[in-house]
């Protein structure tokens, strides 16, 4: 009997109940959504007093959502030790934290724990397949990936090292130690450029224009990587998607309701 | 009678009469890049009584002209309420409002609407393959593009919220608000770096290189993605391109006059 | 007689004269790279008289050379129109002009007209192949490129429109006319992001945001496209490369010194 | 025996000894990332006398590392000369430099060459495949990236020569020689924009806009074409992995112990 529960509550947060339908998840992931609005809203200054006053109770509504998902979760997994200890299940715990904490309840930095729910979202319906197909990427370029992260690694520490050498004596407070010329480095490497900090001697320029040909590449070939190997991976259809998505909470096959 | 006139229109509006040639779609195609031409010209300041008459005076001659086609459009389409309901139908209806509302003829909102028609140079003769190419390519890659967009979305969304709680003490005016932060979040992960704001405090430079690290990729990933899945979309040379390009007003195979 | 000898002008031009070698292929291509670098000397100010008289024998010098190419070249060719009405036979033409209208010798739009010669370095000995697959590439990947110059041309005028519109009446200076707004355009879709102009109001940069989820991809697909090509594009090792990179100044099969 | 010895002390180096394990090879590239860590804190002004003093004494004590480390090297190496002319072999003598030198232990210049042992960390365990496939790669795209690098460098010196003739008169200062056009044009082409110089004119504005329209392929293609390459190359698993890394000190089969 409370197996069939179980199960059945299970199936409603999913969306996957016959009666309520999608209604429990929509309000679950939507909970989501307007909690990251509500942080936003915060977030203004010179909010009048009604509205502090409302977003306060939205905060506190959705922090009451949160904790009644995380006991149904914690009430109807067929482990409960398992999903407190998988990954989505200490996200969900750290999320409500600031709720059980009471004795901080307006923690800026607890507040923002809550954000990491957020990737939650990404569990929706529809987006299982391709991020199984990502995962499944991301794992066979994971050693060109790690080569690419620890080379730009490198080329940063030396373009930083480098220019340092050369704009020091120029522009002391911009490039005066390494880390402030990694600073340089990296909004250079990125090309994000924002033009804070740029190099003013020739030797700066002609160093810049050096390191730019490599590190251009370095920085931007892993994306390249990614986007290369997603369309290789096979696609996978059918049934590693009902299972494959979270191996920490897997149960066996005779027990499917878990798919979370 | 009619039906062969109306096939006959049609063929001249698609460049494709015995005798007209391609007149017809060249004075069309024509008018939709003078279009554009005017509403940049109008918009130059201290221009001379002159010019802005002329301006006027071409603006509804290339109005009368877009009238003109969609009546003629709608006249001879096979099924009239298909056309008028279909993308391109709305698109053209769209671009000639400001003159069936003769009421607001200068409204420069209304105006810019007809700008919309410029998407119609997508349909000249040539480009239908890579059109379709392309259409193969963004579905086959759908689910992808998606996952990476909702990715992309709560990169930046996280960053902004990070950025905020690193720089809003130094920087008020510039991070003081997640809205205001998120402004640094879009130029930061495009790599645009206007450098109207930038972090100065050494936790958000740190954050800064953390959030570029992860959502440099997302961000570039999808092109990579439709670059890819271009390459290997197979050209379907002949029978596709025939019908394939405009499903909303597509007719039976005995009439291939539609084929806009 | 003469065969024979306009035979080894041309072996010695493309550096595979038997007894000269590379040396006058390496006269040739030297003097190119020694033309690029007397320009960019002379844009140098404040240059002592030694020097201003120095630069102005070497280029006369290397007017010289290039006058004296272009002499053996014609004279050597199997058909002279031929080689004088090809590509290159234009651009050599063109770079010795400001020798040839002696009226202007200092007329710097003239002696830029030289530097298009630099694109000979491309038809250097080892880069024959690359440049063979590159044109190959581009030639498979033509429909695509074209749809996408064409999109990036829409993209970027109604972005221009756009922020126009949101904008002109904060920053008149900047965004107060539509051809002010394509600069802006240009540089956010491009990632450039000078800084010297950028939205200030909450709908310009929302607009932004829009534009740039749009508009990114399509001006960052074509590279991957082409190097997508690249990667697929077939060797085709030995034939090809003996004939097939010139059609213009192509000979007959039995006369097979014309390879410039 | 003393046979036996170089092949433990070798193992050793590679955390490959039995015994000892990965204590040596962890030793060793500790002490890589240690002297980075030092150079960086060096570089910070206003340190503390006893700062000073123990970042002087980490430095010396790597030193010590460094030398037993070379000296361990060469001694235990099969063939003493090969190392020591092989490539790590030279990099790791000039990281010890300074410490031979005893005359100017504190040159800044001296130092830096220690970084030099950075590149090092690639031979880490786990790297070496994913290395073995870049280079792979590399070698394969050779033709391709190195027609890239002579069209990037002819785009470059074009753009500038350009730049310069449109902006030379209205800004002087940062269009008046072809060096400092050069700048620009490295900046914008790379996309990185730090918005230090831009065109003001409206013909300058113009040909940056055709410029980028050609010159953001050229400098985006050849990541896309490592990327491309690296997916394609083969994994190559076992024999090539076990002799493959270093062909300088590369030693017969029958004594496998120099796979540094």
């Amino acid at each position: 009997m409370a197996r069939r529960l179980k199960s059945r509550v299970q199936a409603a947060l999913e969306g996957q109940d016959p009666q309520l339908g999608r209604a429990v998840a929509v309000l679950v992931y939507g909970a989501i959504l307007a909690s990251a609005l509500v942080i936003t809203l915060q977030s203004l200054r010179d909010l009048p007093g009604w509205a502090v006053a409302l977003l306060r109770g939205a905060e506190l509504t959705l922090l009451a959502i949160f904790v009644a998902e995380y006991a149904a979760r914690l009430w109807s997994a067929p482990s409960r030790w398992r999903y407190a200890l998988s990954f989505w299940g200490i996200v969900d715990l750290l999320a409500i934290l600031p709720a059980l904490l009471l004795l901080a309840p307006h923690s800026q930095t607890l507040r923002v724990l809550r954000l990491m729910r957020i990737f939650r979202l990404l569990k929706l319906f529809r987006m299982r397949r391709a991020l199984m197909r990502l995962e499944h990427a991301l794992d066979k370029a994971r050693e060109d990936l790690l080569l690419f992260l620890l080379l730009a690694a490198i080329v940063l520490f030396l373009a930083a090292v480098g220019i340092h050498h050369f704009e020091k004596d120029a522009q002391p407070d911009s490039f005066g130690t390494i880390p402030n010329a990694l600073w340089w480095a990296l909004a250079t490497l990125t090309t994000v450029g924002y033009g804070d900090v740029y190099p003013v001697t020739v030797a700066g320029k002609i160093f810049t224009a050096l390191t730019l040909m490599v590190g251009l590449g370095i920085v931007a070939i892993p994306a390249g990587i990614i986007a290369s190997a997603l369309l290789n991976a096979p696609a996978r259809p059918d049934e590693t998607e009902a299972s494959g998505d979270d191996p920490d909470t897997r149960q066996p096959k005779t027990n499917n309701t878990e798919r979370e």
